[in-house]
Formats: C-alpha cells, sequence, structure tokens
C-alpha cells in the first residue's frame, strides 16, 4: 500500500498544567520534531486568553500539531510526516513526559493513498 | 455526545498546478476560514523547492491546513473546528473551485470526545 505520509492522532486527557505553558509545547514540539527525523522549518506558538495554547510546527512538507484545553486536561496532537512512518511508540513517551496525561488513545490514518 | 471539536479531512486528487501556487493556497485559507466563520490568528505559507506548498491558518483554538504535492496531483486538507461543527458540504465547493480535483474524499473525526 502505497501513501503519501502518515497522519497520526493523539487524544491526551487527565493533562497537568503543562499544557497551559507556551514554553512547554514549544518544547514538546521540538522533541517530537526530532523523534520524527524531520527538518523544521517553521514554529508558530499561539497562546490564548485565559488559557490554552496551539503550536505547529511545520516540518518537512508536512506538521506537527499541538492544541490544548487546559480547563478540562485535554491536549490534541497531529503528527503528519512523509516517507517512513513514524512510530506512534516513540512518540507516546515525549507527550507523557511532558504532558503527564492519564489516558492517551492514538489513531493512524495514512493519507494519500494511491490506487492502481 | 459531546466533543471539543469537529476535524475534517479532505483528500483531493487530480488537482491541476493550482496546487502549486502559495498565493491560490493562501487564498484558499482565508475564504475556508470565512466559511468556518472562524477568527484568523495566524497565517503561515511554506513553499518548497521544486515543488508543492504548505499553508496552515491558525484560527480560534484550532486549524485549518493546506499540504500539496503537484507532482501528482495530490492535495491534503485538514479543518479542526471548535463549537458548531462546519458542513463538509460547504468546504467541497471551495476546495473544487481553487484546485480542480478530480476525486474528493472526506472524512470527518470528532476530537476530544467527553465519557460521562
Amino acid at each position: 500500500m502505497r501513501s503519501v505520509g502518515s497522519h497520526l492522532i493523539f487524544e491526551l486527557w487527565g493533562c497537568d498544567d503543562s499544557i497551559n505553558s507556551p514554553e512547554i509545547v514549544q518544547q514538546t514540539l521540538r522533541e517530537l520534531t526530532e523523534v520524527a527525523k524531520a527538518r523544521l522549518l517553521g514554529l508558530h506558538l499561539h497562546p490564548f486568553s485565559p488559557q490554552g495554547v496551539t503550536g505547529v510546527a511545520v516540518i518537512s512538507e508536512s506538521h506537527i500539531l499541538i492544541h490544548t484545553w487546559p480547563e478540562i486536561g485535554y491536549a490534541a496532537v497531529d503528527l503528519f510526516t512523509c516517507g517512513e512512518p513514524v512510530d506512534p511508540d516513540a512518540v507516546v513517551p515525549v507527550l507523557k513526559q511532558r504532558f503527564n496525561p492519564t489516558h492517551v488513545q492514538v489513531l493512524q490514518l495514512f493519507r494519500g493513498i494511491a490506487g492502481d
């Protein structure tokens, strides 16, 4: 099965206050870029008032995204990569270490599947 | 069913050369922001060499993303919104008008589903 990219979707619940920190979100994006062995092209942070952060790492033709809702301890993380798919088992430890979720769900989509 | 956000995923095939234009990708992001009735917080364009574009519109706590691969006529579009879900039927005409795909697939995920 040929596909253009792997799109990993993480749902994190029970996160601690770290998800309200733009600095920690930014650091997590950098670490995930390393895990994905990707080239970082741009890093954009948008803190919200009174709380919440959106962070986008644009990597070579793909992206890593973190949206956080500290008021409910929830964070949505997307990792869209080209080439060799990133192993979710390499990503989850980073997310657990940074955000301390009590529950993690993972979904993997393959984007751009070409039929022959 | 309560959820934090609606995540619409579009797979566009058979697109014309418009997907290689950062200006058209940017214009499309602006139009999709209007369709989503969202507030635009940041717009980031990353053209690639020799071809391809990544465009991110950060909107209120969510995002719209376009990645394009002109060499195979493929574009991946994501629309993650909070609040009232965006109707895919309102999005597809914009994508068709801008990128002229011959085939469109749509997937809708609900993110942050809270169990009671």
